[in-house]
């Protein structure tokens, strides 16, 4: 029930889902019977893959995410996050309240042992090869050893979801000498250097789509930024674009050509494309939709958490962690 | 001397600018004489309004910013700016080392009285109505009367250079509730509600570019990362459109028809529209274009920087924040 195209998105992307993957991949939808049936007799779509668990209440923009939990345990997401908990699901989807999904994973499904903060990963598909921003949002305020551990779960995510064999990680900043940045990004500069082998040095934000590292590390409130920045841009760009194609006339072949041109190259940057963030670090896979995600949006979310769960990144996570605060205990 | 196209585009700008203003613009060129000459017969243009002082020394991407003013006090750029400061230029602009043009600025020209640190300002040319992000670079930790006078000085550059009338100022940050973002985000907001009037709030990423404040302010750090991010951005968006649009053929109409089209577009985004980035808080016009800026992108710069001593920038921004800290002393 969450997001701006609830249920309909939800439940479309969730047929499409379906129908594009395996057997393996089954649905639980959360939320109103009445409306999530009404959704799938629209679209014509029944499978034995895809159940109701029935819920009353929904949680809204404007509840506090730390309480809903409590003020409304009968809401899609706290139940659909409740049955990731119990072990009848193994992942969650939502387009809802991030802060609400957030708030909620970390008091149900727990922080994995060993990780400090959970974070948020943003997969952008730009050529030649897609990127991990890392952390792009939930971390406001970070410490060193909270950035080890982002670049360590992003990787991993890179690594079980997108099959990068070897992800290479960068550390945002503001240019490649090591001594660059905030107090806090030359400090994690150090700790990369000594703990992740693969850390390819700083990287600057120009460079963060040429396919020179697979995972990009920064603090939650610049990676939100630069985010919503490029969401911004895209939309800015598209319009204007679409503004002068428009002058051409609608039928000239121009325009024509030029429209499905464009509609390709955005999608590269288009979270449509990708659905979901990731919230890496809980017990669980559980993915944060763009809350104005539309059917395809859902789709590839949804896609994206199954490939996860069939990856075993969870578990892949759990072990990196552990390995990883073994290390650094040895070293000090 | 500075950039990657010195001397010819400097050389090439200044013509350009000498050739769109009045006459009460002159330009004086520090740099290799001989070389400034050859450029100047390449291009078949001579002015009594353009002078040579002529230098022996070029600033390095390897020198160390804070001993330029001592290392190498005959470059073109320590030349230039101790004009500025012997009162025979009236502003300052190179496409050299940015933080040797800060470094030596702020140690040559000093800061005006009160300013606690001066700031970069990146203007960009979106429609509707273009905006300015400031700092950009300059600072990369940030307390919040810096960020006050960042919002101050912004807004002086977009009233004086670019007729705003009443600049809105936003706040970057990662959503508009004023306890959003970093902790000195939200002491800042605080700072700002008392102290500015067109404060317009926090703004977020994705809504810079939307016409609805004159002016972002932002430490240098995430800054620098938005702009450097953009940057990138329309570099690899463009060569994903030309590559497509190459596609359609050469002899194609809509081939010919887009390119056109796409230039005018990437043209907002471009900073040789708008050339450089005024150092703010400094005793004169200080502006600092890309390294990789071409002819345009100087001649702009220039222009810029010829508006600003024009409007009475300096003396204005000087006014501005003698009256601001005053008002603080008498609030507190």
């Amino acid at each position: 029930m969450g997001g701006d195209h609830a249920p309909s998105a939800v439940v479309e992307g969730s047929a499409r889902a379906l129908a594009r993957s395996s057997d393996s991949l089954s649905i639980v939808l959360t939320g109103d019977e009445e409306a999530i049936r009404r959704e799938l007799g629209r679209i014509g779509f029944s499978s034995p893959r895809l159940v109701i668990h029935p819920t009353t209440q929904i949680v809204q923009m404007t509840d506090r995410p730390s309480q809903v939990v409590a003020t409304k345990p009968d809401s899609s997401l706290v139940a659909g996050i409740r049955l990731v908990k119990e072990g009848i699901a193994d992942g969650f989807v939502s387009a809802g309240s991030t802060g609400a999904v957030l708030a909620a994973s970390l008091m149900l499904l727990e922080r994995i042992p060993g990780v400090k903060r959970p974070a948020l990963g943003a997969y952008i598909p730009a050529r030649p090869s897609g990127v991990m921003l890392c952390d792009v949002g939930a971390n406001i305020d970070v410490k060193p050893d909270y950035l080890l551990q982002f670049a360590i779960m992003a990787s991993e995510y890179m690594r079980r979801v997108y099959h990068v064999a070897e992800p290479r990680i960068g550390l945002l900043n503001v240019g490649s000498e090591s001594t660059k940045g905030q107090k806090v990004y030359v400090e994690t500069h150090e700790l990369f250097a000594k703990y992740l082998p693969t850390f390819a040095g700083n990287i600057e934000a120009r460079y963060v789509l040429d396919g020179k590292v697979d995972v990009v590390v920064c603090d939650g409130f610049v990676g939100n930024n630069l985010l919503k920045f490029a969401e911004g841009f895209v939309v800015h760009l598209a319009a204007r674009i679409a503004e002068g194609v428009k002058r051409f006339g609608d039928f000239d072949p121009a325009s024509q050509k030029m429209t499905s041109l464009l509609r390709n190259v955005m999608r590269e940057f288009d979270y449509e494309e990708y659905g979901g963030v990731p919230l890496l670090g809980v017990n669980g896979v559980c993915m944060v939709s763009h809350g104005s995600s539309g059917p395809r949006a859902m789709e590839n979310s949804i896609l994206a958490a199954f490939e996860a769960v069939q990856s075993n990144l969870v578990p892949s996570i759990r072990e990196d962690i552990t390995a990883s605060v073994r290390a650094v205990e040895e070293a000090t």
